[in-house]
């Protein structure tokens, strides 16, 4: 049980000759996924190895450019590959039309089926749930309809507690599944042996929440609480708070003090304004209110074990 | 009257970390425009400095992936860098379709207007008819419906030859616009001075010929005789040559045969598959049958003048 996370982008839409749009490779729990998809993030796969074989799920936080726009280059690009693979994609209404409408323009040839999930509502709601994560939406406030993601390890099954299994002859080999599962022995003579007695907790599932871009919206912090590692957009930073209101973005200041109001463990800041020379300078103003904070930077890779 | 022609990318579609699929920036005759606009293209164009705000036109070849994913993320960006200035695009039916659901989705805030030409000829077309210069499809074979383009400047008038001019006291520079339109000079005994007695021929309009993606189509060559620059998709090597004819592609020596038959004066190879490690040797190839022959890569700059 563990979280990868690799930054292959985390530069707000500005133009600029260093900057790449908002991309992420995910490894939760072995699930593999990627979060928004910005123009050339291909490359950026490529540059970083991260591998376009074992991603499975897409997950589009909005529908602004610098979020999606490289989506049907990667698209293509899986199809050259010649994936056969499903890949499934979640992102706001209108997603599958444009990219519906740009594979057959393209006359692509992806071969692979793709499955999409529209979202639309404005409540957290789970959008999945496998052997190895549940996926929850985390409704953010932006310019146009935005949705972050939280990510939840799958509980795990409880550890035996060989050592106090073995005073007990009659169980078995056969009977390790259902004490795996939480269910209390019953003795011949009828005695219930409590399941705590002959297993242990396993370890708590981790959770990743990615939040990009949203104005400052403390009502999160019920969503993504006490979450291990979270992401947080911070275009801008206090000096210009205003600028932030109008653009619904958060400030480093902000990101933090949601982060502090989660009980996160630790916060990744990202989204950077191209008004900003430097990006030090959005780690030094989060962490007066939140000190565990990291920037993303192209490359980088944070982990959770 | 020049040609400056920039590549901003000239590779085919395979994923590589160091390809940059097809985009060009053309100065002609100061006229500003860009060729073909594959993923990433905006990041080029500030990468090699040649600006956002020269160009009026965009031409698209065809509607693959790696010719035109990276205009709709041009045109957001032009929208962030506030233009106002309208933008006109060439390319096969349904680019207008596919763009302006993209900006309708993505909610943008470009406020230019975008005005849309639709090709559909299969013969070639002036599709573009100005005082700097003369635009002409050049009908391509390829797997989707696909365009060349033939740039030409426009006709300049002819040089006054003052020397010749001076021996007619009755010609004043009040004459001098006739003269340069070409017009013949009557003296007051009704004696005509022929034109070209009194001017001399203005320097030959300059043409430049873009061709990718296409099989080899040595027909094209009646449409762009004697080009002074002629560009060229070599995707792949005689070695591949039916890997070639099966994907509409055109080797390196035919390439260089479309250059010959053409009289072309310098030809340009691009569009080289990632099956090749190097490029040097497509100029190898190309140069056992047309000898001025240049490689196309990120950055470089061909000028005419």
């Amino acid at each position: 049980m563990s979280i990868k996370l690799t930054i292959l982008g985390c530069h707000s839409a500005t133009p600029r000759i260093n900057a790449f749009p908002t991309a992420q490779y995910l490894e939760i729990n072995n699930f593999h996924c990627l979060i928004d998809c910005g123009e050339g993030t291909q490359r950026q796969i490529r540059k970083y190895k991260v591998g376009f074989s074992k991603f499975s799920h897409i997950f589009i936080s909005h529908l602004h450019g610098d979020h999606f726009f490289g989506l049907i280059g990667l698209i293509s690009t899986l199809g050259i590959l010649g994936r056969e693979r499903e890949l499934h994609i979640f992102g706001p209404k209108g997603i599958e039309e444009v990219t519906r409408l740009q594979l057959k323009i393209t006359q692509s040839h992806a071969k692979f089926p793709i499955v999409f999930y529209e979202l639309a509502s404005n409540e957290s709601e789970v959008i999945l749930d496998n052997d190895k994560v549940t996926v929850k939406t985390i409704p953010l406030d932006h310019r146009i309809y935005t949705n972050g993601y939280l990510f939840i390890e799958k509980e795990k099954q409880r550890n035996l507690n060989i050592g106090k299994i073995e005073k007990y002859s009659e169980i078995t080999k056969a009977d390790y599944l259902n004490l795996k599962a939480g269910r209390d022995f019953t003795l011949n003579d009828g005695t219930i042996i409590k399941n705590e007695v002959l297993t242990k907790s396993p370890k708590k599932p981790l959770r990743y929440a990615f939040c990009s871009d949203t104005a400052y919206k403390p009502s999160i912090s019920k969503i993504i609480q006490q979450v291990d590692l979270l992401y947080h957009e911070s275009t801008f930073l206090e000096d210009k708070s205003s600028l932030a209101k109008k653009t619904k973005h958060s400030t480093s200041k902000e990101a933090a003090t949601i982060a502090l109001k989660s009980d996160a463990k630790q916060l990744v800041l990202g989204h950077y304004s191209g008004r900003y020379k430097e990006i030090a300078i959005f780690k030094e103003e989060a962490q007066k209110v939140f000190k565990n904070t990291a920037l993303a930077e192209p490359g980088k890779i944070f982990t959770v074990v």
